[in-house]
């Protein structure tokens, strides 16, 4: 508030209100690159985290271009690194996706097999944004080293928490993501790291961000970082534990739910799970009804929810996926009501889901050994409430052939498969969409 | 502020914050189209003015590079214009710059004529930034769309006073320039107009600005556009008196003042003119001394102004150059107060620069006919203040040999023989710097 006051002027101009928004502008900058681990000269100010994302990429990818095009990334990174990796490819550049396990983490090992001589930059988030797993960012950043190649961290979700360690070369964050305003990202290149700023560039911030500096935002988002971290650790504990009961006693309290992401390794306040059959835009809109505001990784339902590529690189469920943010200061008796009200709304939602399925829709029995479900035109999660409903009608070793259109299929029938210990056989093409067949063993 | 408590969450999402953040931004563009005088379809919110003329000027020329790569833009478009096209031309396109008069005006025959075949876009701002003057858009927009040109008009200048009429295909503006907030600048694309984002995109704004939106600031920004709006006629009336005050008073309050830009058609609140003998930047302290926050074009004394290329490319002086922006609510009494202060604080500084170039600095005496001054190493506006010493030092018809290394001398020389009456020859190299040739008339 008080920035929106004081920090109006133009800090490039030099009467005193130009004067005291420089001096503003200073002093955020020292606040925020001590919070970073960086000299106040290697960070910038930009308009988002996505741009300091867009912006470090390109300008790092522009500087070593001499060395090569290659650019590594994980696969669980988040859509900003992944559009950048995009653009680079559709200029001519060549990216390679570094897989994760299930739990969401890369093996710093494979990581580090991907680099080769062309490698012009690598990028790794400190921690996921879906499923809160945290990256082995020191031992990654080590390698790159080793390989002369700069590392980018995508520190968005970890920066409130503490700086990032390891010899990382870029980092990027985002103010409104630990609890600071929209409208500041944050980029630090290292003194050494070649950089070649791409697109029109101004004077303003070192020529790495151009436009008008959004000062009062820049003011609060130095503030709030220096407030969070005043907190964090105490709060980390405290979030930790909130979470750890979340994970322990959902799959408790609600039948057919998979808790993903690293049990250990993860950022303190965010927890994902998946519940079978029910989909994930009903089952948002039912815990918004009962006042809980969650985000959701699944694609079902309808177009308004997008699959998340995260979830599909760590081969999970998607279906019925619930992702909780609990920001610092969430109240526990907040999360009590949570746990308390989650059984009746998943039993809720998959009671509807149930009733216009009933009918059942085996159209082809092949003999004893083999079922074929149509499943085509049904949305996530149909196909795989179709497959469960079957599956004991097929003799042990016996075969289920699931049609489906849906694209979750391709990653929800292998995670019940999963789930449930039977064995999932693969996929094939068929006249319309996609056959996935499935072994029941149990 | 209200927004700031209702406009945090992500609009994206789909729990109650995160809708409620839509139906703001929906409302928010729905609010600024109908300012801008375009469809809420065609309008998107971008971090600042600088990044939605860079976008909108990537956009448009990829959009038609099959057409050609020729650029058109006036040679006194804002920085974030010219920044963009000399971003085309070092990416091997071609670019036209649109001189204009003394008074800071394209000529709009002048402009058409830079029109071709392979013009892909054409950029016209709605009115000067440093200077006031009003461009001819709508001639410019019928020319434009006549060759199946599009045309982007900066509108930062001009969007609070009113909607910019003529056939434009693009507009950018900038809230903070209307009295808004930081952090949000305009970008409208008529449909019809072939627009290709560049760099990467994602989901947010049509693709065409990527990144967390700030909605609190977009919010802020409609509101003030539309309450600007409201009061915008009345006023206009009232700042143009008062600046049409100072163009008239300052000139007969002070000895050797050009007031710069058109007299009629011009902004209402702006005003500017420079002070022959005088540095800009000692002028700008004295005033922030005595509570005026101005800004200046000059480039005089000391590496933090840089010299205007509006002023250069009007062919006016830049010395002492003062830009009065005069926002609305500026009072009566403060403009009386600065015409008050102004003639002490000119004068004083005057005086100050008069004091150590008062030894004469004629070096050599090439009979009666011709003297050389020797100005080598000072800076604006010393150059000006010896030549102005020594010309009655010649007789009628002889010249005056001004050697410089300073670049300010290249446009203040012309500009003083022009204020002065007497004839400006020509420069030409020189063992050192260069030799400014001035004959005497009167």
């Amino acid at each position: 508030m008080a920035s929106l006051d004081e920090g109006w002027a133009d800090p490039a101009r030099l009467y005193k209100e130009g004067r005291r928004a420089r001096l503003l502008l200073d002093a955020a900058r020292e606040a925020a690159a001590e919070a970073v681990g960086c000299r106040p000269d290697e960070l910038v100010f930009t308009p988002s985290g996505t741009r300091a994302v867009h912006s470090g990429i390109a300008g790092a990818l522009a500087g070593r271009r001499r060395t090569g095009r290659h650019l590594i990334v994980s696969a669980v990174e988040h859509s900003s690194v992944l559009h950048a990796a995009d653009a680079h490819e559709a200029d001519g550049g060549t990216v390679t996706q570094v897989a994760v396990d299930r739990v969401g983490a890369v093996d710093a090992r494979e990581f580090a097999e991907a680099l080769r001589p062309g490698t012009a930059l690598a990028c790794l988030q400190s921690a996921n944004h879906e499923v809160g797993t945290v990256q082995p960012v020191a031992e990654v950043a080590e390698a790159c080293r080793a390989a002369g190649v700069p590392l980018l961290v995508d520190a968005a979700q970890s920066l409130g928490w503490g700086p990032v360690g390891g010899g990382w070369s870029l980092l990027a964050a985002s103010a409104h993501k630990w609890g600071g305003p929209p409208g500041v990202g944050l980029l630090a290149v290292r003194k050494g790291v070649r950089f070649a700023p791409q697109g029109p560039r101004d004077e303003r911030e070192s020529g790495r961000a151009a436009g008008f500096e959004n000062l009062p935002a820049i003011v609060a988002a130095a503030a709030s970082l220096r407030a969070v971290r005043a907190e964090a650790a105490e709060e980390a504990v405290r979030l930790r534990e909130l979470t750890e009961r979340i994970r322990a006693r959902v799959p408790r309290l609600v039948p057919d739910v998979e808790v993903v992401g690293d049990p250990e390794r993860r950022l303190p306040g965010i927890v994902t799970f998946s519940c079978l059959y029910v989909d994930g835009e009903t089952l948002l809109h039912e815990l918004d009804r009962a006042d809980f505001s969650v985000s959701s990784g699944s694609s079902c339902t309808s177009s308004t929810l997008t699959p998340s590529h995260v979830l599909k690189a760590m081969g999970v469920l998607s279906e019925g996926n619930v992702r909780l943010s609990l920001p610092p200061g969430t109240r526990e008796e907040d999360v009590e009501r949570f746990l308390a009200a989650l059984p009746g709304v998943v039993a809720g939602v998959r009671e509807k889901l149930g009733a216009p399925v009933s009918a059942g829709e085996v159209l082809t029995r092949e003999g004893d050994e083999a079922l074929v479900v149509d499943a085509l035109g049904r949305r996530c999660p149909i196909p795989v409430i179709e497959l469960a409903k079957v599956i004991g009608d097929v003799p042990v070793g016996g075969t289920v052939r699931v049609l489906s259109d849906d694209e979750a299929a391709r990653l929800d029938i292998p995670a019940w498969c999963a789930m449930r210990g039977q064995e999932y056989v693969g996929e094939e093409p068929a006249e319309r969409g996609t056959a996935y067949l499935v072994r029941r063993v149990s």
